[in-house]
Parts: C-alpha cells; structure tokens; sequence
C-alpha cells in the first residue's frame, strides 16, 4: 500500500514541470513519512472491498494537505521548527518566502488531485471535496492550528478540541471519504468519530513520547514544544494518567471500529500498529 | 452586482465563528477592494442570459483566493508590505503567524464555497474545482508568485508570462467558470485566453499608474515595487511604449470579446471600466 502512494505522489507532483516551488513541493511531499491519512482511508477501502485504485487520488490529496500544514507550520512565524524527519524544514533549504508558495501549491494541489478522480461519480467528487475542504480549514485543522499558537490551553477538555481540529480532523476525512466513495454514506458520521479519536490519541502519544524519547529518536530539534512551555497531556495530567487516557482512547476505537460493518481488518490492523508505535 | 458580492462574502466568512481566524479572515476579505474578478464571472454569466445565483458562490471562491493571496503576498518573507487599500495589512493587526492561517483559511474555504454551489450540477461543480485549482495553483497564480519572487526578469517575455500567471489565471479562471455554468465549453479556452490578456494590461497599467500617481493617492506604501527595483513594463519599455503595449492589448481583448458569442454588454462595459480605471 506504502509504494502505491509513495509512486502516485511522485508522479502527482512531478506534474507541476522543473519550478523552484515544484522543488520545494516534492522536498516536503517525498520525504518519507508514515502516510497514515492515506493508509487510513485505503485501508477502510479495503476493508468495504472497493478497488483501491477509486481512492488512491483522494488518499495522495490528504497527504498532501497534511505536508502543507507541515511546511507551514514548521514556519519561525508559527513553531519555528528547524528538522523535521531528520531533514532540514522546507524554508531552511527554500526560504520563508518560498515555503509559504510551497505550501499554498500543495493545499491547492489537493483539490486539482480530487478532480482527478473521475473513476468515482461527480457526486461522490463533490462530497470528497467538502468532506476535505470542511476537515481542513478554518472550522477544523487551521482552527487547531489557530488554538494551538494562541497556546493558553488550561484543561484537558481545550487540549482535546485541539487535538481533535489539529490531528483529528484529517484523520476524519480520510475515514470520511472512503465510506463516501464506498457508498456507505449512512456510516460517514461514525467514521468521522472515530477519526477524530484516533487523533487525539495519536497526539497523546506524541506528547508521551516527548518525554520517553530523546530528540534523536524523533528527528526534531530539541523536545520544541516541551521547551516552548507548551501544555500537552503530560504536563497536564502527569505521565502515568496521560497513558491511561490513551488507553481508554483506543478501547473507545475498537468499539467505534466494530460499528463500521467491515468485510475486512486493513484498518483494524493500521490502527494496532499505530497503538503500538514508540516513535 | 456588488452589493450582492460584498453581502454574500459577509455570509460565507461569518459562518466560520467567533475565532481569531475567522476574524483575520474577515479582515481581509470584507475590507473593499473591487471584486474584479467576482464580477468578470457574474457579467459573462449575465451576458449569457444565466441567473447570478448560478455563480454567486462561485464568484466569491475566486474572490477567497485572490484575498489569500493578497494576505501571503504581504508577509514579510514576501513583498513585506505594511499598507494595502490604505489599511495596515493582516500581518500588521493579527501577527504573521495569523495572517499565514487566515490565508490558508480564504483558500480552504474557497473549496468549501464550491462545494455549496449546488444549483449546478455536480459535473459542472467538479468543473469549477478544476478551473479554480489549476489557475490558482502552482501551474498559475502561485507560479506566478515564484516568478515574482525570483526576480530574474530582465525581458517583456519573461514579464508577461510573470503576469499571465500572477494576475491572468484568476481572470482566467473567472471567465472560464462562467463559460462552463453556462454551458458553453466551446468558448472555454476563448475565455481563458481573454483573462490572460486582461491579467497582463491589468498589470500593465499597475504599472503604469505606479510611475503616475503617488503612494497616497494608491493605498500602498510607498511605491514598493519601484523601490525594490523589480522589473515592470515601464522599466523594460518605458513609459511612453509602454502605455502603447496595453492599448494594444485591449484591442486584442476586444476582437476575443467579439468571439464570446454575447447576448448582453455586462462584461464589455466592465472591461471599459477596467481600461479607464486611473486607480
């Protein structure tokens, strides 16, 4: 599944001809990654036994909107962020200037790659554009992000509803679309709970690991947001209950899980092997 | 034609809440300006004898996204503009870190806006996404940027390709959506081919004005461009020369007009307002 999207993102990107913001797009696009919104949405494909190839352009256009995030993100004007998966961030080899440009060229590229895929109905292209659209922009992703540098989150209950937009949101629409293009539309709410879940308690994890890893292991530059101050589940709740939450988090999963009527256990499968990553 | 502009933009950009960026977003996108591009969509459309709801929503995305890109393009790490329509930019009131989300959030939800066009068929919205993201992205608008960025442009050449992309794409993109609601996609590459035109005079008698005018009576800091030493059409051409080139680009948009096959004079008469603009 990994070399599927890894070749389609190539050649998506590969599109946009011999630029300097080409460049920069692929720089951040094709530096590895666990491709987990991809994974995530072709594995409930999978699971509902549609052809992956009626996802694989939806699944590339989320990887693409997460790497823009990244690219900003990584901005001094937001995190200020060095590395990232061992490489230097996109605006340390391109500049600030260029890495805005390489961001807005993948969140649009996102939506030229969703018009692409026209092996499923324009119905079902319409509903993958607002389910995209909806899940990363001002009521969901760039909220987290909003929430995220105003950075007054006091209680776990406005850490969550970071989570949730932040991380959650795109692992939402990923499970969102697939149910979309696999018909299942009267399960689209469910999928998009349990997304939302597992986005939180990705980023639990995240916020474990920061204090269990040294950086190295990670591949950012020095534990950023612990030095910034920044609230997270640990400081929160202390190491031993942020863990317990995050276990309470993935039996909440498994029984989302069972109510999406599967034929099959990609997804159940992705998510154990997320439960249990330690990096 | 904008009061029905302005009114609906208040509509789209208030649904997204009481959130800094929703209010960034606000900022920018309901601080005037002269919805060219939303009224080059409404009159082809007009001329075509097709009710405005058709393409209400559709003129406002078109107008997200120039508005985001207006907010990128006064960063800092851009063209670091302090003033636009006499207003501090959105950096200056909400931080860089806001006004790089508040422009993610214009494109996003230019998206978004699409998908709730739903008075037209689902064929002609995927059209729409189409349209917008390719003359938006890093094949148009954003290459247009990098274009703008790199600043190597020593001939008219090189000029008119920097404008086609950075101002021709989202005319372009106006025109060709309107072809398209219309039904007409025979005429969707004439269309096209007149808003790549009118991008370059447009930037032309930017130009032109910049030499002509003072910053005051322009709404920007000090003639910026000039300042920086970037290439315009008057530094290449001179002033005299030109004025000439963008007299003979309006006749060339003229014959394209003729070819539009029009029942009305709505977007004639807009581009005669466009060629008489002294602002």
């Amino acid at each position: 599944m990994n070399l599927m999207i890894e070749s389609r993102l190539r050649e998506l990107v590969q599109e946009y001809g011999n630029t300097t913001v080409q460049d920069a797009m692929s720089y951040s696009l094709l530096s590895g990654g666990k491709r987990v919104r991809p994974r995530l949405l072709l594995s409930l494909l999978a699971d509902y036994g549609i052809d992956l190839d009626h996802g694989l352009n939806q699944a590339c256009a989320l990887e693409m909107v997460h790497t823009y995030s990244l690219v900003h993100d990584d901005l001094p004007a937001m995190d200020n962020d060095d590395f990232r998966r061992f490489k230097p961030t996109n605006h340390k080899v391109y500049g600030e200037g260029m890495a805005i440009l390489a961001g807005d060229g993948l969140l649009t590229a996102a939506f030229t790659t969703l018009a692409k895929a026209d092996t499923v109905s324009a119905m079902v292209q319409m509903k993958t554009v607002e389910i995209l659209a909806r899940n990363a922009g001002a009521h969901g992703m760039i909220l987290g992000q909003e929430l995220d540098i105003v950075d007054n989150i006091d209680s776990v209950e406005a850490l969550i509803q970071c989570y949730e937009m932040k991380t959650g949101c795109l692992f939402a629409a990923a499970l969102e679309m697939a149910a979309v293009i696999a018909g299942k539309d009267d399960l689209q709410d469910t999928a998009r709970t349990l997304g939302l879940k597992l986005g939180v308690a990705f980023q639990y994890q995240d916020d474990i690991l920061e204090v269990t890893k040294t950086s190295d292991e990670i591949g950012k530059s020095h534990l950023s947001d612990g030095e910034r101050e920044k609230s997270t589940i640990v400081t929160l709740l202390g190491l031993k209950r942020a863990q317990n939450a995050t276990e309470g988090l993935f039996k909440e999963i498994k029984v989302l899980l069972d109510r999406l009527d599967l034929n099959g256990t990609e997804l159940q499968k992705l998510i154990e092997e997320m439960i249990a990553r330690d990096l």
